[in-house]
């Protein structure tokens, strides 16, 4: 149960960042290699999930990976 | 194997983030939010990694709360 909260929480952590970026377009404090790194490894947990065929693990990175590849979308536009 | 890659790289995405930050102490384009969640969600899966005693969730849990929660010190000491 308490598991389920953090799984949650962490998934939905990068809605409000996403959208503040699309907001105010503002991504100059935002580290290009954190989110190169958070989508290179969401990417690698959904490949695992797949692989796996574990249902949790796919649904919580696939909208992880849209998110958090909005972000690096938008960082990478704008530098 | 993917799975471990995947673990490392989504608890250490937020380093270069911590260093950007402290470097430049721009936190205008981050999301006070994203981090709240974040430190909360790390924090419940810490919990839930004591809870059932697993070292991986325990180990990468206790850096990303660090990691994270640093972010979030930085975000609320320049808002």
């Amino acid at each position: 149960m308490i598991g389920a909260i953090a799984a949650v929480l962490t998934t939905l952590a990068f809605l409000p960042q996403v959208i503040k970026t699309i907001k105010t377009k503002d991504t100059s404090g935002i580290s290009l290699g954190m989110y190169a790194m958070q989508v290179t490894g969401i990417g690698l947990w959904l490949a695992h999930g797949i692989h796996i065929g574990d249902m949790p693990l796919i649904l919580a990175n696939s909208v992880s990976f849209v998110l958090s590849g909005t972000i690096l979308y938008y960082k990478i536009r704008s530098s």
